[in-house]
């Protein structure tokens, strides 16, 4: 409703639209149409009314707002649903639990800031309000359990793809962080349910630095941490309009997936990626933390990586890596 | 309390022992025992009271009670939680629940009947009422996702090896069915939930057929499902024993999985299994249900089985399998 409001204001453009002209087309009453002008006013839209002549939308905030992506958002199946949070602890966790409680595949769970936000391995990641896109989508693909490592890939894809549409350049560091020149763009935390022969359920978190200037991240971070905005030179970044084109880009690459298998995220995944070719010291996460050295030729069809080492190739499905 | 209350009751054999005696033993008042003997009563148990002597067990109830499967059990990590219901819709589903919410390592649940149980691909599977052991364990081993399936020939291996004590002997078929005659004996179901470099819990269900005659399997299972019961030439066998025998071989070798890897599960596998060396017919999980026929030759190190095709070896992750 409230988002059909948003987009009645929008298409006025510099004119003002009446009160009743919006209670109207909506079939609700004026007393309703100025609730509900409240409460977008109480999420950061500025609209003026005036007497006579109505509701006028001087200016849209740059918040995450269901309503505000969904606007002309070219998806199928992500971002059917939007769950917002202005303050959350982690997306993740809220969408595992929407998961749980059998939320639908595609669903999105999006908040302006997360207070207790999380990495891989319990690690924390910074997350500051109305600074980064903090979200977490929920799928339930018909594959194996062992495809979901390629959907973490998937979805370090989809950001290059939304990256190159604004003229960003993607470097992705195996197997999904985005970086610009050494410094962490985005993280990504994949987690899983399903039994041996199927995922039940997988919700893969994505943390993208915005518009978080160097001064803003905290001591430790800022050799390891850069964002958006520092990579273009300063210039802020919407929010809203990344968002839009993360998404969309992501819900193409998937629906690519369930027709035809992983073969486009790999390949595209092996022109964004700035690891191959390079000497790399591992430190793996199974093996009992176990750190070695060598060339990364290769990721393989599961989306680990080859390395070659002193003593022969070696796989990895999970750990850290770091460029020599 | 009760657990010893029983204990107290069985070491005293065929004499009574007062209500005083008990009460000072566990520091409670005699009404307090008076409950806990008509708690027990409720479950099963046969009590006599006679005044001035106080109590004797005539009969403990073959139930699976935590009481009466815990006394003597030797395990280490297995079943130092015990959830017990008299009927569940799935002890699958209780579990996850439990170990979403931070079970420890080790809980188990256990029903007398499943109203609602599961095998994999959410196919029934037939529970009733006090004639079989349906239980689920929750697991949080410093495992990578990729290793769960080794988890799920693990469970296979501990029931094997539970049945070789009852000079039952073991036949498995690939990846964890237990089998006599053809049919199907015990079904495991394993899930799974952890990110891309950690399982954060398995829950393994098993549902094992003890005491079922074949006629009281529903005439569609009366091909493909047979019991303990029919294994042994007719004579029951104790589910709380033969429950007992499973938790301790279970704990052995998950706590032998833990500190030297899945070497001893995949060559006690390879011991027990009936499907290596035969023809099979694969219809694949994954890969759109495709279904072909080959020698399986091995189970390889994630314990896939591995099929001699006319088109070459194959790999199958997830499946059904007959045995030609």
């Amino acid at each position: 409703m409230r988002k059909t409001i948003v987009e009645l204001l929008k298409n006025a453009g510099e004119n003002f639209i009446s009160g009743e002209s919006i209670a109207g087309k909506l079939g609700i009453s004026r007393t309703a149409v100025w609730k509900h002008i409240r409460k977008l006013r109480e999420n950061g839209y500025e609209i003026i009314s005036r007497e006579r002549h109505g509701y006028k939308l001087k200016d849209a905030p740059d918040l995450l707002l269901p309503g505000e992506i969904q606007i002309g958002l070219d998806t199928k199946i992500i971002g059917a649903e939007m769950d917002y949070h202005p303050s959350v602890d982690s997306t993740n966790r809220v969408a595992k639990a929407l998961a749980y409680h059998g939320a639908a595949e595609g669903t999105i769970v999006v908040a302006e800031e997360q207070t207790g936000g999380k990495g891989r391995l319990e690690r924390n990641y910074f997350s500051p309000r109305g600074k980064g896109i903090w979200f977490s989508v929920i799928l339930r693909p018909n594959l194996l359990p062992k495809d979901a490592p390629k959907c973490t890939l998937m979805a370090a894809v989809a950001v290059a793809e939304a990256m190159e549409r604004f003229k960003l350049k993607p470097a992705i560091k195996w197997p999904n962080d985005l970086m610009f020149d050494g410094r962490k763009l985005v993280g990504i935390l994949t987690e899983m349910t399903g039994e041996i022969g199927k995922i039940t359920y997988i919700v893969i978190g994505v943390g993208i630095n915005v518009n978080i200037s160097r001064d803003e991240f905290p001591a430790e971070l800022q050799p390891i941490a850069t964002s958006l905005l520092e990579m273009n030179g300063g210039e802020a970044i919407s929010r809203v309009q990344f968002f839009r084109a993360v998404l969309e880009e992501f819900d193409k690459i998937y629906r690519d997936v369930t027709a035809s298998g992983f073969d486009n995220v790999l390949n595209r995944w092996r022109k964004f990626n700035v690891t191959l070719g390079k000497v790399v010291r591992v430190i793996s996460t199974g093996d009992g933390g176990e750190s070695f050295s060598g060339k990364a030729v290769d990721i393989n069809a599961d989306g680990a990586l080859v390395v070659e080492t002193a003593d022969g190739l070696r796989t990895v499905y999970a750990g850290d890596v770091s460029i020599r």
